[in-house]
């Protein structure tokens, strides 16, 4: 498909990525670009690439598609140090959890010769770091790729072929409907799950021991989106202002409707609401996106140990 | 351990019950009640108890342990109804996820020589009525059982065996401190993703089909928590509204707080915050309260069918 990949960055991401490269196939040859010494030799001792590169200059150099994996607002000073060396005809992507943000950071550097084409595979766990990929990541999941308007059609399709041999699905969208649609689905419920366990973790008259314990009832569905990377989740909240400001406000409107519902005793009002929120779940489970087995797919204990 | 147990109500928690207490052999007789005829009909079909009765009166004689199993706010009346039938050293206990309230409305009804021993397993998935139960259900989970100041010991410490028989672990608490930490482990994060799931649903810019499509990058957990059962949720908060609406106050105050600092961009401030919150997941995952497998253990596609 390519027949030399640079990933710049060996998080979770990008390390599923290479085991997915691997097993299908998909290059000549893999190389690999990580700022962190301890990273890049975790990426050398697991085999990630075929070559861990010294400098982001050597890293992209005679690569046929190159991919930022690393958190969003260090792409910019990325793509200044890439432009020069990039191979003229190449696909410059990233995986970024943004994409209005990266194409007014990244696309200014991009020089006319190289092919800048956005991507977001929507796919992630609560670990991070090179030992946290795994090949299957992407399978089943979206990718949103979000092509700029002067992008030609050969590269753009090139990459969602790539992204469905790593078992992907891919969809193209508009980079600012991109974040709007991910404000709703990913970055707002992150912020409120970050908040729902800062306020547990602040409160003196409860026990950490007794949020830990009794976590099951709901809380811990909370914290596992909450265990996300923090430095990427940082990013992405600050390079999403708008949107994640827009859909918060939205949020609070909710919430404070349903809190006056409760003060006020106004039962009815509480029962059709929570009636309706059912049927978006249902329809998740039917397009795949979740299994319908009780307790999110919890194993029982038995077959855990 | 008790030669009759009577189930009143047969949705999840009941019908889980009743499928432990038949594998564990815990009594001579199980018999079981629910005011609807459909409910009733599938518990026969299904063979959940030795025998469905006709009503509240029939279904208490004589019976050893008798556990309240439907939405919290129709505990008084039926308290109310059974009193007089109730047998004399008898057991009432409960599975309501609100305990004060349940005190307050079921406690003045009681005979002074039946044994009223609150208890809430934490235990629940996102399905509800008879055919939702399984026998595992609370194993590795909790059980509080909040016994009320004049409980002699043994029928406290007799329902605490039939618990961890059942397969849960069991702990003591006082009503109002228990509902207090199941306001911020259970009530609240309920609430907060009722929320969510309604915003997303009133959001006319992005479609409900993107919403399912890409809803694995977080949304997905929320869909889970607001797909419960809506009348046992509605009881909830209504019944335990002082502890929902001190948490919420509390939730609210972080999360502006968080709100502030993206409009701000005060970096430094969300990474430390995204950072703290990671330690509280490693304490679940540590405690058995869950898997530390990634994305909650979500089972990959090509397993699952």
């Amino acid at each position: 498909m390519y027949d030399k990949i640079s990933l710049i960055g060996m998080g979770l991401i990008a390390s599923s990525m290479a085991h997915g490269i691997h097993r299908h196939g998909i290059a000549r040859s893999l190389v690999g670009y990580t700022r962190s010494q301890q990273t890049r030799e975790v990426a050398c001792e697991l085999g990630l690439v075929d070559h861990m590169c010294n400098s982001l200059e050597e890293v992209v150099e005679d690569a046929d598609l190159v991919v930022l994996c690393t958190p969003v607002r260090t792409f910019g000073q990325i793509a200044r140090i890439i432009a020069p060396h990039l191979k003229p005809g190449a696909t410059l992507s990233d995986v970024g959890s943004v994409k209005s943000y990266v194409v007014k950071s990244v696309a200014p550097h991009v020089p006319a010769n190289v092919h800048f084409v956005p991507g977001h595979p929507l796919a992630g766990t609560e670990h991070s770091g090179p030992r946290a990929g795994f090949a299957e990541l992407f399978v089943n999941r979206w990718c949103l790729i979000t092509p700029l308007a002067n992008s030609p059609k050969e590269p753009v399709e090139r990459l969602a072929e790539f992204w469905r041999i790593l078992g992907a699905q891919v969809d193209y969208m508009e980079p600012t409907h991109h974040d709007l649609v991910l404000a709703v689905t990913s970055h707002v419920p992150h912020l409120i799950a970050y908040s729902m366990v800062g306020t547990a973790d602040h409160l003196h008259r409860v026990s950490k021991t007794e949020v830990i314990q009794y976590s099951a009832a709901g809380f811990r569905d909370f914290t596992r989106i909450a265990a996300s990377n923090p430095t990427m989740w940082h990013d992405v909240f600050l390079s999403n202002k708008e949107a994640t400001l827009d859909i918060l406000g939205r949020f609070t409107e909710e919430l404070f409707s349903l809190q006056r519902a409760i003060r006020t005793g106004q039962g009815d009002q509480l029962l059709e609401y929570f009636q309706r929120t059912r049927s978006i779940r249902k329809g998740i489970v039917e397009a795949g996106q979740d299994t319908g087995a009780p307790d999110f797919g919890r194993i029982p204990r038995q077959q855990e140990t």
